[in-house]
């Protein structure tokens, strides 16, 4: 094995200095991005409806029509920590699997939350404190978002408040703490800090809350404070548009290595991670440069948004004070099952994903708990790193396309995002290890119920 | 701060290829070395006696008078995996200290098992693997050995049983699973399965163990079973051998920042992560290239070895099994309070850091666990990176100097070894933020007691 090449480093002045934006290439291709639409008159909404949460720079990022955004020098320094990240060839689970493929995989658990999410959080910590904000409200499921935004609101000076899922507050206080060492204040969602939070205390006194609640909260917090904005860890245009130098390097890296994907691999739950490695790439498929490179969005089977959700209008948190946006969607009432990859656990996804997979132009499929965790399981005794749940989707993705090219007999290459370790998910090892990891199934019935209550809009999808 | 170079990264082909031995250097410089001598007869060992525990491979290390050792090109490949570790320059560190001093660490938490360790377990893996071992006895305290030898054996193809401290192992559940993972057998020592464990078992009901018990029953499970040996994670000469790659790679860094240190700043606990930094560096020193470099052992003021104990021959394990060795120690009986940095709560220290320590060319400084908490949490909230317990104890040492040029008005430049993160040990930085962590004082009644019980040996140190 010692003759083939497995680390693909780039040097510190290969960290990209622009933000790639899909967008040009989307509506170039003849797909038509609809606009969101205000939760009050249900009517297109314009930047300034945005502004009570979002810095004009980033509402300026969330409408560009430019294929290029400048990533500003002091957001550079602060990649730096973590940036070029590592791409590496996966050798010893090939020859695990007997494939003939090529296994590459992009590594951002080295970031010092321990996935991507870094890289859009430094980014808006910045923009945020440019345009003289004092404070960021938050929310977080899993814990990896206000983990990456506590870091980043401590490395530009800014105050962290978190709302983190109760559920997660009360199984995961290691992240918890995680946050508050960086000097972030955490509370439970459903709080009684905020409307949102006292009116789902009051009628469900056991809520153990959700992604939806806690984004009401965090969003109602920044609306009703002069001081405080609004950060989202995915969904958006700006934060997936962040993630972008997750492919940028890997394109610099892929080309190191002298080799094309043949399929690009990665999880999604609002979709970010994947958006970040794939959008560059995704240019070349639009501009039918690459016309025959796949692209595969994985997800959990109990929150199969993509392969199982409907393409509509629909609001982004439970108690719909944010914008109304086209995307697939499994209703935003919807409650996935308590997957350990709380990261997928969201009933939407980014709306120019949601556009790429609707068009055909991006496949999804969805796994079971128990699949995802023996793929991350035989990923960390050949490789040697214990990727998160969510990462473990992909990691399945790509196994999977490894046997079929196994099968096919054709030396296909893979290339997927590890977008984060699992150090904080030993817990979900220990379950998987003792066979006590349950497989939940998504149930139709309540895809039904969640999905009647989408807002009726004027605007046809 | 954008002007100032913070990140020095190698090329994958910069890996050493030879690991540095720093015995001639020792010997030149005129100190003598003291031969192992046998908990048996007491006098000198040689090879053979190590043959049941050890391969002659690494036997032939252990008493090399070669300057270099070259690393195997399976050893290298397995080094990919997280070689070479970066090393950066913390600026921001300086500025919240406001310190002209430049402080530069090199990062070994981004292995697979996040810490330095695995640096010596591939090789030992290697190396018994070679010589046609099926399997590998070990024992772990806090849980950063223990994975590191499961990871590498899961890499060679042995199998590992570990025996973990038991206050550990019911302490930090997600360590045990963490080793399971990589398909290690993991049991809480003193364990019902060595003659060690089952008598203090006996005559201690209620044991939590101790690092001493379990080495002692994992020696005697190696030297009872044909088909299985031993491995140690610090202490040997082989162990510190091969820890440093580290130093080895620091030397380029800073070749590539322009810098030379005036000051190595590391953690001990039995010595390999600071011999691992520090003894490439101690060559020049001890040549008379660099004779004002100096360098700093930092160590819990609860197991003050190398600042409170005794230089003289003792045993490295508390039921006697192993070799008697001469080095500062607490003495083998010595049970030190329960701080959460469990990698430093050995009684002893490795021979040849010791030799170097009472010879003078090595300062040491012990810290209490309240003072290397605040230290890593400032660490954290300035560089992002949150450090391992253990480590934090040079981040202490490391901004001690800093503070010290900020008053001498000296542009110093400091370089510490940060060995590991800290996501496992969150519980002690959720402890230390709500100020209920125990500063304990080392008991000097204790020590006379546990040094009452020195071997009687013939040579005299």
């Amino acid at each position: 094995m010692s003759d083939v090449r497995t680390r693909f480093d780039l040097q510190p002045d290969q960290i990209p200095t622009a933000w790639f934006n899909i967008m040009p290439d989307i509506v170039k291709a003849g797909m038509e991005p609809l606009p969101p639409l205000s939760p009050q008159t249900k009517e297109p909404i314009g930047p300034d409806d945005l502004a009570p949460l979002f810095p004009m720079s980033l509402i300026g990022q969330e409408v560009s029509t430019d294929e290029w955004v400048d990533v500003p020098g002091e957001v550079i320094d602060a990649y730096r920590a973590w940036r070029p990240s590592p791409l590496s060839r996966a050798t010893r689970l090939e020859q695990s699997l007997q494939t003939p493929a090529h296994i590459y995989y992009k590594y951002e658990g080295g970031s010092p939350a321990g996935s991507h999410k870094p890289n859009t959080a430094v980014a808006q910590a910045y923009f945020n404190k440019e345009a003289g904000i004092r404070r960021i409200a938050t929310e977080t499921g899993a814990g990896q978002w206000g983990s990456a935004m506590a870091l980043a609101c401590q490395m530009f000076g800014l105050e962290c408040d978190v709302y983190m899922v109760k559920a997660s507050y009360d199984q995961k206080p290691y992240r918890r703490v995680f946050m508050e060492t960086f000097g972030a204040g955490v509370v439970a969602s459903p709080s009684d800090k905020t409307n949102s939070g006292r009116a789902i205390r009051e009628a469900h006194p056991d809520s153990t809350g959700s992604l939806g609640i806690a984004i009401s909260e965090a969003v109602e917090d920044a609306a009703t404070h002069e001081d405080t904005n609004y950060a989202l860890g995915s969904v958006l245009g700006h934060v997936l548009l962040h993630q972008t130098v997750i492919g940028l390097e890997a394109q610099q890296q892929m080309a190191m290595a002298g080799e094309q994907p043949d399929v690009v691999v990665g999880c999604v739950g609002g979709g970010s991670n994947y958006a970040g490695i794939s959008y560059p790439f995704m240019a070349g498929k639009l501009r039918g440069e690459t016309p025959d490179m796949r692209f595969l969005a994985t997800e959990p089977a109990a929150c199969p948004t993509l392969t199982k959700g409907r393409f509509a209008y629909d609001y982004g948190d439970t108690s719909r004070l944010g914008p109304i946006v086209p995307m697939y969607t499994l209703g935003h009432d919807f409650v996935p099952a308590p997957v350990h990859a709380g990261g997928l656990r969201y009933h939407g996804d980014s709306p120019s994903l949601s556009l790429l997979v609707k068009h055909g132009h991006m496949d999804a499929v969805a796994y079971t708990q128990n699949e995802i965790f023996e793929a991350g399981l035989l990923f960390a005794k050949t490789q040697g790193v214990l990727p998160a749940p969510e990462a473990n989707h992909a990691v399945k993705g790509a196994i999977d396309e490894a046997i079929a090219a196994r099968e096919a007999g054709e030396e296909r290459v893979i290339l997927f995002n590890l977008c984060g370790h699992g150090h904080f998910d030993m817990q979900a090892y220990d379950d998987y290890l003792a066979g006590s990891l349950p497989d939940f199934e998504f149930d139709a019935a309540d895809e039904e119920a969640a999905l009647a209550n989408l807002p009726e809009v004027s605007i046809p999808v």
